[in-house]
């Protein structure tokens, strides 16, 4: 028993708030690439590296800007935006995880927390004194959420997601699975050759529509608390150390690291792999290039990075790291050339 | 009450496709390096570097190939390949997972689910609505395994494991503590300074015989799945963005990022902590060196790298970095004095 | 109903061995920044940097050097080291993770496993054959511990944790969330294209006083234990490979990724991104930089780096990578010129 959505085009035009080009009663029930899509699913363009794709496609119908929708000689959704009409249209032909309420009885729920009668708890999830889930929540199931923990409305938190005590995550949040929310931070002073823990008194606040992705780690503070900002898009494993703060609608790519009482602004980019030192502050709309290695803040929008050297065969990066390291040397040995040239002149 | 496994060289031999050198009666009851082996216990000898250890070895029996057996006074196994016999002699040891079947009172099975007989879910394990569990498949314990989704035959979840929805492992598997399989891909659309969120429609299909390491993660596809195909070996905590697509035989060691499409050929093997760009090709049978940035596609077989520039202390580290800020001034300079000295001369 | 923990100066003093300035009965709540405090609580000054908040801070108490003591007006507990006597004091204001003793009715704790009766074992954990809980240590929840693992005196496994089967670990150590003790290393011998998998039957000794972070991984040895000493420190995300050893009081960052077989010395500290390469040995009190790419042993104490060009803007980057790729040949040329000057001359 499968559902599948179906969906008229003029009732995917007036969604989308895009114009018909061909037949409103046609009926959509999927979605595609171009390359792939069968005669009853929608597709779109949007990068132009896919424009080859077009005049052969089957699609039934297709996303296009009113340029490329007059080339095009088969059924079309005309809009400013195709690829926000796809971000749009793909919740449309999503599954969801499901519609159910209550607490399932292998949960397990103490006497001093509150589930909202309209969130779900599901099998095998633990929810702790003074925990707080509420309307439209829902634990997937094998989740701990943590004393004193809040799962906000319409927030999801897929299955084995952590929550510690004293963790705050808005509302229409997605957690993914093996995401961590308010562990320990790296604290500790060192004493007699030995490590004297601090503990980590803060905790996590994140703020409402914000994505986190699977075996993520956002640590509590140390004193006050770890910020993820609203909008925020977290991939998967990232490390968020103990009062990071992050702004408003930054995205972060898989692997990012971000050390200490780092701050982010609002509106950046960080690609896969880059790690931040800690104690920086970050400026708005700063966009940081893929594994780039950030030590000194950051005051102005733009790109930045510090990172990769370009792949290349070994043998010929053997040669080039070699002399990586003379590079010092060089530079004194140019100067001194120069020098003698111009006297030789 | 310790059930310690043991055989006759002559069992062994038989196993391992050696010859004997020795007495084919002699009892191994264990597996060790050369340096720490006991009497009963069976070594090998694979690593050139490791042959000064041979002489004075107290192994029962050391497989060699036959040069190395010609030299040594002891009992041997000799074969073709001592590593490969160490690596077959290694699963004769194991203790396994145990030999359950059927499903812990504590696990949620969902009625439409299906669970062979010879299967076992194990404690607090969940197995969501439409999931198939095939016969010889083991879920250890703490398993979220979403709906719709499949484990084939004779493959293992360890604790904690998490496939979401719509995730189908192949026959024969072994998936690690904490791995995700099947979170959502990293896929939003921007609208005025806002992330619009891309459903991921698509899903995660593994083949047979893949190894998949601890709080690994791999995400479910946009549009179409991300493939991961038979014989493929992942390392611990790596991450692989959607509608990637690993080819047969290739192992990814740990801390490895994959983007969005890229595509990794058959038979190639990554080196700790590299990352790749998205919606690259990468050949068959290439091998990419540790932490190398991958940002272009690779079309030839072979050994590339792309980073690590050697270690050196931090002073001389510091110096080097800072001249190669000066590198393209340096070039410019290089080719004006050779211009300079050509004229001179 | 919250519980406040209060105490006064004289008895702060006490017990962080401090000297008294102002009111011994002056009552303090809690533990804040120089910046953040109110009345009623303590803070401290370490980094100079902070100095500057001294002047104005609200706070009943600041933690201080007989130096700093006596420039401040205000009440003051003086000690040689206020960093130590913060993480002392930190201590003292933890609400910890509960005090129950007992297992849970929904955790599930095999026959032949041993749980101290002063031990507790949280909901929905699982504890398999032949493990050991001992006296005063605590599974928060959804946590599993595999066969024949034991769970050292006092020590903490928060919500989500794995052991796997054979994994011990000692005495007041702290586990963070989704952390893998266990895995099977990644070891596999290339026989006709495909891999054989090389059963990982060694285990992991983890030592007393040790403290390991939010996903981290820990494999089990190939043959021989993985072996973390005492006093040991991981953070986030940390990739610890089959067999290696970490000396007593090492304290490494997050995403750091180790590989197999190498030894690292006692009091050394990793920075954040790190790797390490296998079969290594790195000294006691080696400090390495963060994103470092260890290749070689290390056989000195010091600072060591091999990582990080310094963040610039993308265009200077660019100008500067191509010429990377150029470094042999300018390095040629300079020589060449060097000669026909030095002829010219």
């Amino acid at each position: 028993m499968i559902s599948v959505k179906q969906y008229t085009l003029s009732e995917l035009a007036e969604f989308l708030q895009a114009e018909i080009k061909g037949n409103p009663d046609c009926v959509i029930s999927g979605l595609s690439t171009l390359q792939d899509a069968t005669e009853g699913q929608l597709s779109f363009l949007a990068n132009p590296a896919y424009e080859k794709y077009l005049s052969e496609t089957k699609a039934g119908a297709v996303m296009l800007t009113p340029d490329m929708a007059e080339k095009f000689s088969g059924q079309a959704l005309v809009m400013a935006n195709p690829y926000l009409g796809f971000a749009k249209a793909s919740r449309l032909f999503e599954a969801g995880d499901g519609e159910q309420v209550g607490v399932h009885a292998s949960a397990v729920v103490a006497e001093t927390a509150t589930v909202d009668p309209q969130a779900w708890v599901g099998p095998c999830s633990v929810v702790e004194d003074g925990a707080v889930i509420e309307a439209g929540a829902r634990l997937l199931g094998n989740c701990f959420v943590g004393r004193d923990s809040r799962v906000g409305k319409g927030t999801v938190l897929k299955g084995n997601v952590t929550l510690c005590h004293g963790v705050s995550v808005g509302e229409r949040c997605i957690i993914h699975s093996g995401a961590v929310l308010g562990s320990d931070g790296f604290g500790f002073a060192r004493a007699a050759g030995e490590w004297v823990k601090i503990a980590q008194l803060g905790g996590v606040v994140v703020g409402n529509d914000v994505e986190i992705g699977a075996n993520t780690t956002i640590d509590r503070g140390a004193l006050g608390n770890t910020v993820i900002a609203d909008g925020v898009k977290l991939d998967n494993l990232i490390q968020i150390a103990h009062n990071v703060e992050i702004g408003k609608n930054t995205a972060i790519a898989a692997n990012v690291g971000i050390s200490g009482s780092t701050k982010i602004g609002s509106g950046c980019t960080i690609a896969g792999g880059s790690g931040l030192a800690g104690h920086l502050t970050i400026a708005d709309n700063v966009h940081i290039a893929g594994m780039a290695m950030i030590t000194k803040s950051i005051t102005s929008a733009g790109e930045w990075s510090s990172a990769g050297i370009g792949t290349m065969p070994v043998k010929e990066w053997r040669k080039n790291t070699v002399r990586f390291r003379q590079l010092d040397d060089m530079a004194r040995r140019l100067k001194a050339l120069e020098k003698a040239v111009d006297q030789n002149s």
